[in-house]
């Protein structure tokens, strides 16, 4: 079987002006590696008959699979859909079902539905129908004597999980004879470049399964790919290979197929029926913010602070006065007071303090990036000085750089890794 | 005077494998928009000659000006400067300045210089060269018959300054006769389809300045762009434009050229000498995290709490018992509670809580999108209700338009917008 090749085009003019980072075209690409079609070529163009009528000619030529991005919805300069049935030659017909689809969305909201969205309606005839569970754009395939065109709709709240729960699954079902599956494992307190050179020799002798490293903020991500008849088969296969990473690099993986490390916080504190608490202070609530974008986060989180100011870490977190004057509030002894004080207030389990310089500016005389956890639990009390300036000064680099070794520290707490 | 055109190619199979998002082509798109050069297309292709230079020869054939990222450092599979060269039928020949400045930049680092970093020192002939400050891989423009090629490494912290300290000025040096000159106005409160109605007369009549509006999550911003000889022209006819605007719209326009709620809020309260602080339970932070994503939160905000559980909201906040019995957590009078406890512990000026339904489940029988903001200041005290759930169920949609809704009472709280 030889691979399906694919091109992805975005449409939108404000994708032009530089006003939108298009996010969608790496999901696809990545959602594209992992079902195993290759991509030669990424085009954006903007809301404009004649361009988009001429890439979308080009792309139907030369790819099997085109996907398309934005352009579907009820404003005049929406145009994506007619311009895939001009290029393929077919009409636009109402389609009842999408219709009624639309309707009852608008009846759900309690607001009128106007003569526009009848527009969403229309699909060229023969297109298979996805039901857009996320927003009011009808998501449409085209098969095409290649393979297929396939439009998605522009916001990422919509394109990201249409393509994951209906588009994907299509796609292998109507044009793979095999199985690609994936598995990531996440690497926490090594650099790509060190991961990559212990690594080396498993990336370059493999093809079946493959491993392939790339960096997240202060992390790296190895994943693991196979291809086979069933998903069996492919499972087989990157067990194997996992178990040869394992041996190498096994004390810095952290977690396998989850999101990052404060999913693998939530599993395991979930797991051992424990709860966790943060005092902030140069993250700002980054901490917690990050804990609680995941669901079920308030069986694991019942309070958590953020004290920027001295007198906040003084009248919540009693740290004293003195320790302030003395060391400054970027000190290990005023993290350790901060975590020691957070574990009286909240009743918490695990509680993990932060003070330190994100930037822009230097602070007490210390320099961006240099930070201070404190941890305080039943069985330990200590606080960890951390230089996190190495790669970038940049504020929001920092912090998440900070935020990665609180849930670190948190995990340590109950498992080694 | 005929606005140029121009074409982007990012170079690299790690964007097509999805690993990377391509933020470099939205940060080319706005810097050409304000210099008013005319964007229709971009592309995205791997480190493949074939590819990349059908794909360069088709650029140079149809824009006046190509702009190239990455595939310029010092590794095999960097090609950019090679397709570029043999597109244009230009010999590559060594650069002996931009050898002296690798030398030297491998110098300052203490590490070896290999022999893979002298092919950075090649260049097409005739090439200008400008120096990088941030990197190894000089910045290189080619003049052509329709205007020129210019290649920018791919790592945005050395694309980002590299093309607004050198190329940018270049570009209108060597090629342009007027000035582009934009403004953002940033509305909170209205949808884009019912500001766009608005308007309409506007976007339709006017072509110098122009406007166009866009959506960003619960917010939309209108962009006013201008092209005259200079930067006073350009002001004057936005100027003349914004008033239109206002006279329409006046009352939803929170800001000016402004990133978003947030900044308003923060140069508000330094402007006043005010404090605030947050209460937030749905949230979990994520309004202490925005706030303090700016430099300089720390003026306005000295402390900041996550009351996710009961016992928390009771403890921290001393919200009552019986109204968590008899209302629920999800209810205005807890809300209120909330912040009436927060004026009290934090002593800050402006006290904003927040309590609901952020999802994935509903919770005490009342649904997703269900939030009270409370307000309390020395003149204020009253609950909010909100129903968030409009556009979408996503939780981190209804997080974010909940701290949007944070960030605007708080606004109110000293002006009207």
């Amino acid at each position: 079987m030889s691979a399906l090749t694919a091109k992805i085009i975005t449409v939108g003019t404000e994708l032009l002006l530089g006003d939108v980072v298009d996010t969608n075209s790496a999901y696809l690409s990545a959602g594209l590696a992992e079902i195993g079609i290759n991509l030669f070529h990424r085009e954006t163009v903007g809301d404009n008959h004649d361009r988009l009528l001429a890439i979308l000619g080009e792309a139907i030529e030369s790819a099997d699979i085109v996907i398309t991005s934005g352009g579907l919805g009820a404003t005049s300069d929406d145009i994506t859909k007619e311009c895939v049935a001009e290029a393929l030659g077919l009409p636009l017909v109402l389609d009842g079902h999408s219709l009624e689809k639309i309707k009852s969305y608008y009846l759900r909201r309690g607001t009128e539905m106007t003569d526009n969205n009848i527009k969403q309606a229309y699909i060229p005839l023969g297109a298979v129908v996805f039901d857009n569970d996320y927003g009011t754009a009808p998501v449409l395939a085209v098969k095409t004597k290649k393979g297929a065109v396939i439009m998605l709709p522009g916001p990422p709240r919509e394109l990201c999980p249409m393509f994951d729960e209906k588009i994907k699954p299509w796609i292998a079902e109507n044009f793979s004879d095999s199985v690609i599956l994936s598995r990531t494992l996440r690497l926490y307190g090594i650099g790509e470049a060190a991961a990559e050179e212990k690594i080396r020799h498993l990336m370059d002798s493999c093809t079946n399964p493959t491993v392939a490293p790339y960096a997240k903020t202060g992390e790296v991500v190895l994943r693991l790919t196979a291809r086979g008849k069933d998903k069996a088969e492919c499972n087989t296969l990157i067990d194997g290979l996992e178990e040869k990473i394992r041996e190498i690099l096994g004390k810095y993986i952290y977690g396998t197929d989850i999101s990052g490390l404060e999913e693998a916080l939530l599993g395991l504190l979930k797991e051992k029926g424990l709860k966790v608490a943060f005092a902030e202070s140069c993250t700002g609530g980054l901490a917690a913010k990050r804990l609680t974008d995941l669901r079920g986060a308030s069986s694991v989180l019942g309070m958590s602070v953020v004290t920027y100011s001295n007198e906040a870490k003084m009248k919540l977190l009693g740290v004293k006065k003195e320790t302030l004057d003395t060391h400054g509030a970027i000190s290990p002894k005023c993290a350790l007071e901060m975590a020691e004080g957070l574990f009286e207030l909240s009743g918490a389990d695990i509680c993990i303090s932060v003070t330190g310089v994100a930037g822009p500016d230097p602070d007490e005389g210390k320099e961006i990036g240099t930070v201070f956890i404190g941890v305080k639990s039943k069985k330990a009390s200590r606080a960890i000085p951390l230089n996190l300036s190495r790669g970038s000064k940049e504020r929001s680099y920092i912090r998440e750089l900070a935020v990665n070794a609180i849930f670190c520290e948190a995990l340590r707490e109950q498992r080694q890794f």
